[in-house]
């Protein structure tokens, strides 16, 4: 595996297109694209790591997964109720659909969707506790207590974050928010800013996998179900695509992180900062294409 | 395993829901909605039923994927030119994003992707050339020759299909169509018409899983990309749910079938024609979640 | 003209049916749906009214006429580089065409349009000045001192009007609102609160006509085009009716007011607070039509 | 009135930028773009003309007035069950619409809705006699029997418009369309090929305009409420620009031919093939803004 991770980076590190970093969150602008990490937890409780591998970076969306999970553990099934679990057809931050579905987002993994479902984690209480349950989730989960939240990137999504806004005021309008937008969105940016190192982002994921020695913090059922959503809705505009050439479920972030489950068999971490056109990795999923085929890992 | 099925078959037989029969295409509309059938082949060769097993039904859609098998083969990723591969997060009979995006259809298993495959399946050749060699195909993906196109239900089908007209004209407008409209209208609906058993049906998803024994049609890579987009795309705008839900790919149609494929475990055939909301068969979608739940298979 | 007013309101207050009262502004829920009043002020300066002429009701969305004039004298025609002026096609406060022409509303009258128009008048200044202008000018434009913003309907605006706060957020993403949202949307929600009589209304109208003594506000040119933007996008979706029914341009509001422009001839002024379901006065529609048929004064 | 159509004319004649031929019907791209005509028939009966005033062109979308005014004579206001009467918002050969709106187009002057308003006149006979009685009404409206139908324009039409025969489709498959397609089709296509001189188109137009001696074919409450059509539909996606600019309702075609009616004052007939980006003509429109600036005709 240590050979298949080194070869991998090595043929990642001679490409000459890295992509484009996010370009709409300012703290993140000033990022290097040309950087890559890669780490693998097999089930036989081993991890692999090559590049970058110990570099924090803002996970952004892949934090909708963690968010999920935990909101999943506080309401269980009723957030079905607010949220769909259909693939979109649309990009990330769109609000056709929205309209549409009259403010029930699609999934829990577009903007909306994730804001919905933020506001689910945060209802009762002041958002210092939503997040250090989220925070304390990916710890557990990551069984490291080395992970932050970076607030100067919190701070510059709150300040430039006009989208998301909307499309919170917009949920609001259809009675699909209980929070003030505010409070949702402030929770909202904070989990996004969250930075992990890919191997804490293996080790995070391993839950979803089913790996023996993972920290119990979800059922077996609840896992499949995330899992399952991440195949169809996880990256976005370019969900089937992921699916087609990777061929197992994965989550990206515009931070250029990708989560990938391997049910049974691994977690995956993946950072590049430089993004395809569909917002996601362009390295990341290169490096997740070229694992799956050597190891021979799709679901399908 | 014929346990398992006998229960699922009883469970059905008990419910007072079975969703309604397709009401657009004449010939479908006085099929009785209460029948059910279900087919399992294994890894090793052996196969069991339960209910009206032996009973051909129109398999409609679930037809997109045999083509799409067969239009691979001809003309490789050469297709993928022509059609995307993203679930659509519309209906499948939609125009909408057809008109956005320009003619190029989302994916092969929406009505107007289908179409186009049938289309490149089709050209240079005479449409019952065509016929010919997705019915031989079935047949050898199936290992019976007792497999028809039921002719009256394709002209029934052709009389009423405005709005399948209206997509070809569509497609053909932003020149994504190579034959007249009308040609390849007469394949698709033919394609459409042909009939199985659900022992046919599951059998003919051996290749796709991957079963020893099974037909060698389709290389390993292009049966796991067929069955990822079964996965995101197999049951229109309800293919998320489906995924969450039962874990595995699989593809409906309107006549009640539906194909699911367990990589390297088994291939079933599910048929009752009673559909849902989302056009898929009401209790065929349960039993798929019945059994999936009994013998663990999810892919996740 | 009396007797023509008397037999409109006669037979209007014989009708059953009234519409139905504003629901999403909570202190217009409370008014009662049976009133209405018409005023009509004629080329040689008498002004005729009959029904409850003299009770001020919100203008709402025909102040945006207003505060179109007012734009139109600060910024003239540079304001068409944020606004179309291009009937919409969706209901007044729709996203899916902001979406689509990424954050330039279609027209100054749907609520993304009246915003933006708000916008370009409060920059470079604090909103009780550009509301002071607005408000001045309604006043000399109506020959009345007797004109107010109530302040609880404007507040109870802001409190709910979070379809309006997603717009604006929304178009600041797309870099189409100079000022803080807020700013914005309180300056736009206190205009919206003015309250007039249909007399005033009426009055107010003059200068948009043509009509001799009326105060020279603005240029013939000018009128002109608000006057054909009145015709073309001044009742939302159902400004195509409008025009096919009455034939004159006329702006609508949701609280049940109806600016109508019979150029070089009359303004009229016309109010009744149950709504049809585009969201225009059910009976001031009703008497529209009634009144042009019966003084012949469609432009067509 | 003469001294002014040939200022005009000169100034026309002057410009660099004569637009675009249209490229989707194949015996229309040839054309020469740098053509133009204007002619002005007044209330007094007189007609002045300048430029290529005397030359056929292909009437195209202007047709779908005459068949409007034709369909409304055979079934009145029956018609508006079927095709509504607001602007679309949308490019005039969408279908997005259409979806959305299940089949009703948005007006008679969208293709969508010009196919149901041929398809309502031609019902119960054969298109040949559907097309007299069109050919027929255009002649007396014109006083003109030099009228005719480009027989090579109509089968160019028919060759290359799956764009129009997707929409016939897709109204039959919402039930609105009562002919085969191909009727309706063959019919609309024909109409669209129909020949004028501005001169014609001139003298077409009055009884629209309501001018004295003009043939009585259409009542005023009929023309008035065409007229208002016109304004609000008749430049598609430009129709709100057109309002705005001109001032004057009026009905253009992809030919290049503009008509507008000053009701009550003049009617107007104007050529110049080169279109502009809504599919109107580029030289025309801006003959149009130009005479009504010179002769103070706005309607606002």
């Amino acid at each position: 595996m240590q050979d298949i991770l080194n070869t991998i980076t090595t043929e990642i590190y001679r490409q000459d297109d890295w992509g484009q970093v996010a370009q709409y969150i300012p703290e993140l602008t000033s990022v290097d694209p040309r950087q890559f990490a890669i780490s693998v937890c097999l089930a036989d409780g081993q991890t692999f790591s090559a590049g970058a591998a110990d570099k924090p970076f803002s996970i952004q969306s892949v934090s909708k997964v963690f968010t999920l999970v935990a909101t999943l553990g506080r309401v269980g099934d009723q957030l079905w109720s607010r949220v769909g679990r259909e693939p979109s057809g649309t990009s990330f931050d769109s609000v056709i659909l929205l309209e549409r579905e009259q403010g029930r987002p699609r999934n829990p993994f577009v903007n909306a969707g994730a804001i919905v479902t933020t506001d689910a984690l945060l209802s009762g209480r002041v958002p210092k506790l939503a997040l250090a349950e989220v925070l304390g989730l990916i710890r557990q989960m990551a069984s490291s207590d080395e992970i932050y939240i970076n607030d100067a990137v919190a701070a510059s999504e709150q300040a430039t974050g006009s989208r998301n806004a909307a499309i919170a005021h917009y949920l609001k309008s259809h009675g699909n928010l209980q929070n003030a937008p505010d409070l949702t969105l402030g929770t909202y940016f904070h989990q996004c800013a969250i930075e992990m190192t890919t191997t804490q982002l293996a080790m995070a994921g391993r839950s979803l996998a089913g790996l023996k020695h993972a920290p119990r913090v979800i059922s077996q059922q609840h896992a499949r179900r995330v899992n399952a959503l991440m195949m169809t809705c996880g990256h976005y505009d370019g969900s089937g695509d992921f699916a087609f050439q990777v061929g197992l479920p994965g989550k990206s972030g515009v931070g250029g992180g990708i989560l990938i489950i391997a049910p049974n068999v691994a977690s995956i971490g993946i950072w590049s900062p430089g993004l395809n056109g569909y917002g996601n990795s362009h390295a990341g999923t290169r490096a997740a294409s070229m694992l799956t085929k050597a190891v021979n890992w799709s679901v399908f």
